[in-house]
């Protein structure tokens, strides 16, 4: 019997819970969540097997860490206290400097993998779970030399039963491109259903006049707070960096308009149309 | 016998083909494209049942402009010379002023309608057309009153015949929301597009490192240059406005970032999820 416990019953544990569930039959997956609502909502929904506690990760096999990025730098090096010397932790963070820090001079740092499935939904909460959620998806690994081998071994194998493809990467390399594919996204998405919300206010009815790119563009502006606001703050200057750039290019359009140059507006979106070539790519699975 | 003359087989004019092909069965749609493969192909896909040129318009019923708008201006006063008294021209444009003003002192104004059916994707040609586009899908009407009556029935009982649902409004108030709406939907996503794009020139290979998120608030950056140029220059003042109002929300949220103030950041963020119920209300149908 293996013992996974989901440290976190939203959209990206949850859905872990039950591939895991899928590819380990006799894994017994146990719950841990602050909000108890959550914690039933999992057990209902059949993504755990039982609910648990801090004090019962002494029978864990492997840990999920799948919170928000602020609270698992307090609570990582906490879990690594009292799980096993042959137990694995890994998290699920969308920043990996400060979280590597924090858990850099533990004891137990050969026990913690650090991770970035590169997946998801707008959506959160257990009732978000899906069952393969992760398959095809690139998974970011940072510092794996720092990990027992055979705790490597483990959770790569489980990784690849799930269907993932594995990018090692260090942690810096990892917040400096993040924050330009997924950060800069979420913020340009959020500001972009702010300006339209602002304006509603006065003109009332112009969202029957919105179509699917509006609802495509906007799509992550339905993300959780929760978990974005810790990430902006962990990822801070890399995301000003991004954003100064994409500013710069706005401003850049907006003169071209203004001045009429209309050629100019013509060769910026023809060169930026090759993104056609390069989504592609992403979605060709390795074979 | 009822002769549809579709101009432009393009994504648009495509879609209306076979719809209207699949409402009106004894219809013939002969179809009419500067682009002579484009013309071919909608042959061969069976989107036109012949080509034809504008010498034939004469005999036409019923006539689709669906090319860029900036063609639009020009051409739409030599269809109406050429139709007879009893057609109807309309055109299917994301800008409405300037083309109500092309028109405006034509002899034969009464017989053109001003339309924008909100419906697309992001590609283009003869190829992208799909049957069923328009199902459900708003179409703004211009200056109806300016039709001829029996003209105005025959077309909206041809856009109710395919599913649409038919907005009024004048073409100052068109122009001004679908800025928000949809025009600054199509430059965020370019801009996006370009911030990562040129970042990859110097760090290579981070777009495998991009998700479902980077690809969906980036996918209108796959959109047609030759369609977009002219609908930006045709709205520039209302676009321009929109984009101010873009970038200075942008600016607002990196001062955020700046101060380090996440709490404000948290409540931006909340207050724009708003936006779930905004795109619930889109996505349902008008019994």
């Amino acid at each position: 019997m293996t013992n996974v416990f989901v440290i976190g019953l939203g959209l990206i544990g949850g859905s872990f819970a039950l591939d895991i569930k899928s590819v380990r039959g006799h894994a017994e997956i146990h719950g841990i969540d602050t909000n108890e609502d959550h914690l039933n909502e999992a057990l209902d929904l059949g993504l755990i097997d039982k609910k648990a506690g801090m004090e019962d990760l002494e029978k864990a096999d492997i840990v999920i860490v799948a919170i928000p990025v602020s609270t698992s730098l307090g609570l990582l090096p906490e879990i690594l206290d009292l799980v096993r010397d042959d137990a694995v932790v890994f998290d699920v963070g969308s920043t990996k400097s400060l979280i590597c820090e924090a858990v850099a001079d533990h004891p137990k740092r050969r026990n913690f993998l650090a991770a970035h499935p590169i997946a998801g939904t707008e959506f959160s909460g257990p009732s978000a779970a899906l069952k393969g959620l992760y398959k095809h998806k690139v998974n970011i690994i940072c510092e794996v030399e720092k990990t027992a081998f055979k705790l490597q071994e483990k959770v790569l194998k489980l990784f690849a039963d799930i269907g993932m493809r594995i990018r090692y990467m260090d942690p810096a390399s990892h917040d400096r491109h993040i924050a330009y594919v997924s950060h800069l996204s979420h913020i340009s998405s959020f500001m972009l259903g702010k300006t339209v919300i602002e304006k509603e206010k006065n003109e009332r009815d112009i969202f029957d006049m919105a179509g699917s790119g509006f609802e495509s563009t906007v799509r992550l502006a339905k993300s959780s707070p929760a978990m974005w606001a810790p990430i902006f703050e962990q990822n801070k200057a890399n995301v000003i960096e991004t954003l100064d750039e994409y500013i710069g290019n706005l401003q850049q359009f907006r003169e071209l308009m203004e001045k009429g140059d209309f050629e100019a507006i013509y060769n910026e979106m023809e060169n930026t149309n090759r993104i056609k070539e390069i989504l592609k790519g992403i979605n060709v699975p390795t074979p």
